[in-house]
């Protein structure tokens, strides 16, 4: 039981969620090192979508309703975090919805698979093949769903996978805390935000956009300058907290 | 199975070491996430002691040599990665080690006792007392432990406890990673280094050093001037980072 005193209280709230989410299979241990790491860097950036990863979001929205065959690639900690948001995000954008994971097992699947589905995510079903550049199992996608895609948003990724889609000439939108990463050093898009907060944003930007908007903004997005800009953030951060031990 | 072409692949088995002591019931889950933010601070400093880090390590060891009565207080994770380091600290420093947790089950404290012990630690036992101005368990700690310490080593800690201890009139040396944490801005003296590099450095520094050397270094310590230093040491490292992305 987390004391209801503690002054992070909320934060740990949503640490014990995730720690429940691997008791059930659905968390990988590694993945709750991720989220982690994660944390770290949302601290650092003052735990709010920053003005710069709001534009980001913007610029996803447009990427996805551009794209010819957009696929959002699903690991156990976006479905513990965000599985009812995913279903909003897949009603707003038309994309599909594969399970992909780093550290796979049939179990694994099948579980984030069912928790996707009780939230009203309709995920993408099939036989996986050995399509991305990578070794052993991390190698197999659905043929028909990130085989096929020209893009892949990719919350919370490994950046040795994004890379591998990049090799394969798909864009990737990544969602991100670390700037960096190699996901966000790698990826067409990096969103650096929260998967929470950025989930819902992208969401509600695809609504706001007509077809000929999305393909417009799609073709001037600008990667590197959103981790520019969040290192930028970071660093004055950084600065102010340290004027405040003076 | 970790892939051995992983670019990351000396931090991919820290991570499973981790997970495997959390399956063997010696981390807590949330442990793992704490692993993760440490790991971030870790990246954004080099992965590396400082020198700056490494005058802590000094001041640590004299603090120690100094003290009355230190107790170095165990935790699951310090227990998962530096169990034969705190044996050789213990021998160099004097200090009482007490196994004090977060996450406290009388399974988990009986696992990290052997672990220790397995390792020539020599853990103070006894019946704990609710000492500590903490709410629920997490009052727990023995009364000829760190209830009598006049100085406590807390190697990844909680901050929240950090403060407690800090209440109680002790002296705290925290080892952590996050130069922004409540844990480093609370202790007396803050180590921002990670535990597997810093535990060893302060016993050897704790071999170098007389008795009177280690009273008046360990008067003249300056905690606040560490946090500083370490977030000096992180903004210089993102502003080459962000050089490097143009």
């Amino acid at each position: 039981m987390i004391p209801e005193d503690h002054p992070r209280y909320a934060a740990l709230v949503v640490r014990e969620r995730l720690a429940d989410a691997m008791r059930a299979g659905i968390v990988a241990p590694e993945g709750l090192i991720a989220q982690g790491r994660g944390e770290a860097f949302d601290y650092l950036l003052g735990e709010r979508t920053t003005a710069s990863a709001a534009r980001a979001e913007i610029d996803a929205a447009a990427m996805l309703l551009a794209a010819r065959r957009p696929v959002i690639s699903v690991n156990g900690n976006t479905a513990a975090l965000s599985a009812h948001q995913l279903a909003d995000l897949q009603e707003a954008s038309g994309a599909l919805v594969e399970v992909n994971l780093f550290h796979r097992t049939e179990e694994r699947m099948q579980r984030i698979t069912a928790l996707l589905e009780e939230h009203g995510v309709d995920v993408l079903a099939g036989a996986p093949e050995r399509l991305i550049p990578l070794s052993h199992d991390r190698a197999l996608c659905l043929p028909e769903g990130i085989g096929a895609a020209d893009l892949v948003l990719v919350p919370l990724e490994d950046g040795d996978r994004c890379a591998a889609l990049r090799q394969m000439g798909k864009a990737v939108i990544a969602v991100d805390l670390n700037p960096l990463s190699r996901t966000a050093q790698t990826a067409t898009l990096p969103v650096i935000d929260e998967v929470r907060r950025a989930v819902p944003a992208i969401a509600a930007a695809c609504r706001t956009m007509t077809p000929a908007e999305a393909r417009e903004r799609a073709c001037g997005v600008d990667g590197k300058r959103y981790l520019r800009e969040a290192l930028a953030a970071i660093a004055a951060r950084l600065e102010e907290m340290g004027h405040a031990l003076e």
